[in-house]
């Protein structure tokens, strides 16, 4: 799982900041989370292929996290895109966009979806066979989500040495993984721990945007990896960090009002201790 | 008079050039022409103060040429800004802003006045005691208009030698400036052109943004200092230049598919000699 921040500053944009949007790649699929004003520009400075990406998350209609949305599907559409675009965001983001595509004439050629949300409850807004991604209603000046990408539990990993031992045939192999247990020829009954070994664990990354400090977005999930941006503080960003016994916090959503990053860092640090500081163009792996 | 390029290339931006806009500084009124995707950023970089921009002129609905308007209105509402804004652009444009303030519940507190624009004649648009503004309707693939700035013509210089020669009470200075004849005591009349000079002659700017080639939209004010920018090729743009008696030709629309500007100005210079080539960042004095 690799997270690239493309920019994660609050509005008033000053020379060398940008406003949010962040990418993650997991299990080969490329999210586009949030799309501020110059985005486009970012994904080209961090070399990522505008044609990998399918899917936008886009978690309120505040500008910094949206504007530059309408210059992504436009410069998609130059470009001669063919494969589908959804957009997954607030009730009001398609009205949005389709006004601007009419009035300026430039309809897409490729499929552009629109996924309205309008829940205040948790739901599913995409699922495949390896990652499923559920909104997390937050609580801001504007109807809200963050969004929890998770993978799905892998296939179990084939212990070689012990189903060669059993003399297993191969055509078993994928029920093994799978988490079948076996029955040999004489009747008896391997159990599945036996021929196998516990898959990576799936790591999930929350991306919480603005929101104020509010215990009930706290992820049920222990092996949750959170991200939290702010608007509630550094210190309550860890709090709930903490009460949801995450791995990791990465703080990444500033006020261009502060010159330093390291005093949000020292100050969750006084509640959580594993902590990581966004910065535009900056990339986690996990 | 004097031309800032903020950003003079088509959409598709890349990592280091901007979409179209330009700052106009014309007896010193600052006028903003066009606001692509980034515009806010530009204006930083080129330390141009956001307070002094009063009057924003959109060309036509093609995003490069408007995309970062709302961004921009956005960041003048959130720095607190109090004098008005007035916006001249096609009509549909107060929709598409007033939509994105409605649903991101962001209404300024300073006055935003929208002057839309769909007539398909030359019309003020704005007019000072210094200045006017006039659309130039282009020949486009949705309504676009160019725009012609012109100083009005100034006071005529006093001949101060003249004056007193004559034992010109100071009291009629002002009447002469504006260009009157003077009875002196005796009744004998003075012409005004023994008591001056003529002014520095007035200047013209004409923003001729995307447009096919159209011998019509030519002006016919023989001190018009014309910018003409493309769609049509730089050699058209350079025949529209001298059949206009235009005094300099500033091309300034690429498409992001070339690397050098050079050849535009080697064709351009075939036809008109007087070419200045823009690039992001580039200012001219006139």
């Amino acid at each position: 799982m690799k997270l690239t921040i493309l920019g994660c500053y609050a509005a008033t944009p000053r020379t060398f900041t940008n406003p949010t949007s962040q990418v993650l790649e997991i299990r080969n699929r490329l999210f586009l989370i949030d799309c501020g004003e110059g985005t486009q520009v970012q994904l080209r400075k961090n070399k990522i292929k505008f044609s990998k990406i399918n899917h936008v998350f886009i978690s309120h209609l505040h500008g910094d996290h949206f504007f530059g949305l309408i210059g992504l599907i436009s410069t998609f559409a130059l470009l001669g895109r063919t494969n589908d675009l959804h957009i997954y965001g607030p009730k009001g983001i398609k009205e949005i966009i389709n006004l601007q595509l009419r009035l300026s004439n430039s309809w897409t050629k490729y499929g552009l979806f629109f996924h309205e949300l309008e829940s205040k409850e948790s739901e599913v807004v995409f699922e495949d066979d390896k990652v499923i991604v559920k909104t997390i209603p937050l609580n801001h000046r504007v109807y809200t989500n963050g969004f929890l990408f998770q993978e799905k539990i892998r296939e179990r990993k084939l212990n070689l040495d012990a189903v060669q031992n059993f003399e297993i045939d191969k055509c078993y192999y994928q029920n093994i993984k799978n988490g079948k247990d076996i029955t040999l020829d004489d009747g008896k009954v391997i159990e599945n721990y036996k021929l196998t070994f516990d898959p990576i664990a799936p790591m999930s990354y929350a991306f919480c945007s603005d929101t104020a400090y509010d215990e009930s977005i706290i992820l049920d999930s222990e092996e949750a990896l959170a991200g939290k941006t702010m608007h509630s503080t550094a210190k309550e960003a860890a709090t709930i960090a903490s009460k949801a016994s995450v791995k990791q916090l990465v703080l990444g959503h500033y006020s261009t009002r502060y010159d330093s990053l390291e005093l949000f860092k020292k100050q969750a640090e006084t509640i959580f201790s594993n902590i990581l500081l966004a910065d535009d163009g900056k990339s986690f792996e996990f």
